[in-house]
């Protein structure tokens, strides 16, 4: 069996990589939701002064990055590899973040998982050997995933009490071999489950599935029980998935409860915000973790963190296929 | 700088991962090709005895990974990632394939360049102590690319001699930590690269910029002359962006032309089989690389190999956005 693997599915790391800076860039709804005084930068239109909410994600990607690099006193040159992706059909953001940066790119797409499983694959290439400093990013915008993903704003139409609200926000992490920060010490892959959900507007249930089988596997690969961490984080299952992700893993043996909360419940305040079931988007998980999670652990008031980030394959092509909405979720564990 | 890399962008492995099998899937366009008798399977019909085509696309990376994990006599539950993509919106091909093989999965999106892209990191996984067996592939189709990037076919449009023809087919490779096979020696991580070309149907010198940029890097990295490869093998350049790409890395001081061909001009007799420019998509160079370049190292008449994978990161969202179309390639060193 390969050295730095545990079990069937986890990655322990030997040398494990630092995460050195932090920065999130989040929407003006965000920035009136709870956790609005954690986050790096609050903007006041969500077009951010360019003409399209498309170009906007971009920009918000491409800045939350360059901040990023500035907070840790690196250049663009100084990084070996950029690991990003987005929800917009062929990474729109992510790529031309790559190119304005002129950084080496591998471009990823995991749906909303897309912040796990992009510092798991950079924490590889560090420990790994193959790179000193590596970024690890990923953004979401409301607006233009709504419209590619279900219908034109301008549609008007109603959402249903188990929809989420994408989150407009972005999050990337500078990841070294040397430096000071929390480290990232497991990472467990996640494959992709698909219990047959085919409602767009009930994505907490289609990607929680994926977050029980990551979990359980991560706790069973690594031996440990739910209370070695302070928290266990879902990205964006929202009310619905979380309760279901909670009930399940009760039944299979592993209580979480005490430690548990969803970036997707925890960004927004649902009842006051009319985000029925909560936040989504690769956004989310991204930018509450890079702008909430990592702070606190700063501070040392968290010392173990689960991070699960979790993605729902959900795709317009494979509706008109007749095709289901899988789920994957990507964990990655972290240690101050 | 990290232990294993080279240069700028160039990683060399310290223990080269194998490539321990190879199985290749192509449509009956590309069939009737030159490179027809060395694909392991060809379809006498291009739905695959599906409904559409994507369900299609789907099946042939579904089996493709199939067959080259039953040639090394491998089973799922022995694979411990598979790493793949395709041009689908949202990956349809590849996370399906990796919900219906249930193995632990890395959703990569590089366009066109995804099977140098996957070869890379999977070699990263194995080289890193992470993993024992894994899995690279990717696929593409005819008309559901044509649909998703361009027009429907019904719309019976005229392509300019400029276009290229996405390949319908697919390509997968088991790497493995112990075995016999070809072995990757260096990956060069590439940069997004754009040259601000803004037309769907000249992909070929949308990408060339790219190409340019990895292979010279590759060289200067590595401190190689082209001489030391028998073959450097662009992905899907097609006959414009292969003379672009020969003549401006002739200008840069890097002689390629005795050694030098491309998976797009390879696959299809154009003049005969009216491909304009010759193939392109994620399936060009995963199955002109799975199915000829394999082989032909199998049988020792090719020792070392410079594999580009060249992705045009097109998008109609990008397009939408007045944007240029972007390229990407990453390069991997494979010797026998």
């Amino acid at each position: 069996m390969a050295v730095k693997k545990m079990g069937q599915q986890t990655i322990q790391f030997s040398l494990p990589p630092k995460i050195i800076s932090s920065y999130s860039i989040v929407g003006p709804k965000e920035g009136e939701g709870p956790l609005k005084d954690w986050f790096d930068e609050v903007l006041t239109d969500d077009k951010y002064e360019e003409k399209t909410w498309e170009k906007a994600e971009s920009k918000i990607l491409r800045n939350s990055i360059i901040a990023s690099l500035k907070s840790c006193q690196k250049t663009p040159e100084e990084i070996d590899f950029m690991l990003s992706g987005d929800l917009l059909n062929q990474l729109m953001s992510a790529s031309y973040t790559a190119r304005d940066l002129s950084i080496p790119f591998f471009g990823l797409y995991g749906a909303c998982s897309t912040m796990a499983e992009s510092l798991s694959l950079a924490a590889m290439t560090i420990d790994g050997g193959f790179a000193d400093h590596v970024i690890a990013a990923t953004s979401s915008h409301f607006s233009s995933a709504e419209k590619q993903f279900r219908f034109p704003l301008e549609h008007g139409n109603q959402k249903p009490p188990t929809a989420q609200w994408t989150v407009t926000g972005a999050g990337a992490l500078v990841l070294a071999s040397q430096g000071t920060g929390p480290i990232i010490t497991h990472a467990t892959v996640g494959k992709v489950v698909d219990f047959g959900i085919t409602d767009a507007n009930n994505m907490g249930a289609a990607m929680a599935p994926a977050a029980i089988d990551t979990i359980s596997t991560h706790l069973n690969d690594t031996g440990r029980s739910p209370d070695f961490y302070d928290l266990i984080l879902t990205g964006d299952l929202g009310e619905i998935g979380k309760q279901i992700t909670n009930d399940l893993l009760k039944e299979k043996g592993y209580n979480i409860e005490n430690v548990y909360n969803d970036c997707g419940v925890m960004i927004f305040d649902s009842a006051k915000q009319d985000t029925h079931c909560g936040g989504s988007g690769c956004g989310c998980s991204a930018s509450v973790f890079c702008g909430h999670i990592y702070k606190r652990m700063m501070k040392k008031e968290l010392k173990n963190v689960l991070l699960i980030s979790t993605g729902a394959l959900l795709s317009t092509i494979s509706t008109q296929q007749g095709e289901t909405i899988p789920g994957i979720a990507h964990a990655v564990a972290i240690s101050m």
